[in-house]
């Protein structure tokens, strides 16, 4: 096997997990947690406890991992990242916290959203605080370049969300889409998230385009699966309320696969529910039934391998290493966790 | 009387107006609405749809004016600040819809508001969208240090309405803390706004920090009139309801002074309205009545004139001319607004 085939699987492998990445990047998430820590303070007390409860509350801070794993791939030796990831991070939180408002959300993360603790005032207000936050500590930096890269990526993603809240409840949307809506709303900030770390290495175009490849495509991994396992009740709790998205009438592959495999009496229940008359447990088991007959969570983690292993390939032109033994290992995760 | 006393108003003068400051700018106020339209677009016709409800609906354009008139009365010929003014207003809007969602608003600028029409969670997201527009304009032109100031500005705004979301109905709330939240929430953007124009004409700190000087005082002139407009039932309509702050328990400056003015029985009637306890309409009435019994409005007028003195004042480092004079009437205008 050639040293640019990055496979995504060897057999007898145990399974994936987020271990190696995590330990690569253990030392310099310190860093970027003291970052996070220091400017995500305020004279205002309600905005650290506010960031605090959300930031605080776990969360496996998947983005500045991307960039610290992406800064070590391509062999970057010095600190910037840090408070680039920083930013990331900040800006991930920001739209986590309007989300939370968007949606009207009870739970992130296994406790109460801040909203419901907060209440939404103050979680959009604070969402706008981290936001500047995100972008003062980019000009400390002081690239235009990765300025342009965060900028955009924010536009895009705001534009993701608004396209997303446009196809709610609208059974017609179609997977490609779907696919457009998470490109925009998850996957542009994994992009910039890991392209960033070949910016601040001052390395040549095509090591920047792979890693915003590389985070393009596992981040829409990340989030297929994420919307398979809304609807994978048999699985472990991950701190994430199943049906969620199903009351929300958000469409999603699962849902969109279930609704094209569909008879004419599944459709009508397709149509009802994602519309909002059919909301209660039961109506959800039904869902979760249908589903499963038509086999579209295994078809949305397959789409998901799909992405995991144009991230991986995309690696193929950085040297084999723990770097990239670990970034291939992550996205391996993307697809399999929570089975 | 000396060059470099900028007197606030001449005896036998006609009323203050925004019209030569409009002149000054008309020409370049073309170009920045141009590339608000231009930069408002999105192929999700929903953002076009929302922030054109806000953007086209009126509005004064204060702070990009600032930035025009700043351009001018520093002599810079160039046209870098049309984009730069636009990201001003961009900040602007997206901050008045967040605004309007945090406080519940049903009208803005005579017309339903965007979160009235559209719903909440759109006008977030929109001013999510807004808000990195305006970033990826101060990329484009490229200056750090513009992007320095404007993102400090907006953690700054932030910052100041978390301040007066902590504030409100509270009575015990201070003079001194309302102004800190008036000069984080307003005053900073039109610092900002003022201030850029300097850094693109490439002048000294001191033209910097004279012109920041103008648009800081300014904003507290402003704002503080707003405030005072929203208890003067005797003015003619100017787009805003009347009672909006009383109803919300806004502690702003009129209340402050008619509370610190008031005997017991007044205090417990302010006690029991910030609370949320007395806010039908008789209720405002007699809040009203307690204001003009205190002369809480020229009060608040007073205060705002003496901050439009300091604008006026800061500008004396600058030749005296049409943009100064018009500049000079802008803040003159500030406080005889709705009179």
């Amino acid at each position: 096997m050639s040293d640019n085939v990055v496979p995504m699987k060897r057999t007898g492998e145990a399974t994936p997990s987020l271990s190696p990445i995590l330990s690569l990047t253990a030392t310099a998430m310190n860093s970027v947690n003291q970052v996070i820590l220091d400017r995500m303070q305020s004279e205002i007390p309600l905005i650290p406890a506010l960031a605090g409860h959300l930031i605080s509350g776990g969360g496996k801070r998947m983005r500045p991992m991307l960039t610290l794993a992406g800064a070590q791939v391509v062999g970057y030796q010095g600190t910037r990242h840090h408070k680039l990831a920083a930013a990331v991070e900040f800006i991930h939180t920001a739209t986590l916290l309007h989300d939370d408002v968007v949606d009207g959300s009870e739970t992130r993360r296994g406790k109460s959203a801040a909203n419901i603790v907060f209440g939404n005032p103050a979680t959009v207000l604070v969402g706008d605080f981290l936001f500047s936050r995100a972008f003062e500590l980019m000009v400390e930096d002081g690239s235009l370049k990765v300025l342009k890269i965060l900028s955009s990526a924010s536009a895009v993603i705001a534009q993701g969300e608004v396209d997303q809240l446009t196809a709610q409840r609208r059974i017609e949307t179609s997977e490609e889409r779907y696919l457009d809506i998470v490109g925009a709303k998850t996957a542009a900030l994994f992009a910039a998230a890991s392209r960033i770390a070949a910016v601040v290495a001052e390395r040549e175009d095509a090591a920047e385009r792979a890693l915003d490849d590389y985070g393009r495509n596992l981040g829409i991994a990340f989030q297929l699966v994420d919307d398979a396992i809304d609807y994978d009740t048999g699985t472990a709790d991950m701190g994430k309320d199943r049906g969620d998205d199903f009351r929300e009438g958000k469409m999603t592959l699962p849902v969109i696969l279930a609704y094209a495999r569909g008879d004419e009496e599944e459709r009508r229940f397709w149509q009802d529910a994602i519309a909002g008359f059919r909301i209660d447990d039961a109506d959800f088991a039904h869902a979760v039934a249908l589903i499963r007959r038509h086999d579209c969570i295994s078809a949305t983690r397959e789409r998901a391998r799909h992405f995991a292993q144009r991230a991986c390939d995309a690696l193929s032109i950085f040297p084999d290493g723990a770097a990239r033994r670990a970034m291939v290992e992550a996205a391996q995760f993307a697809v399999s966790r929570g089975y």
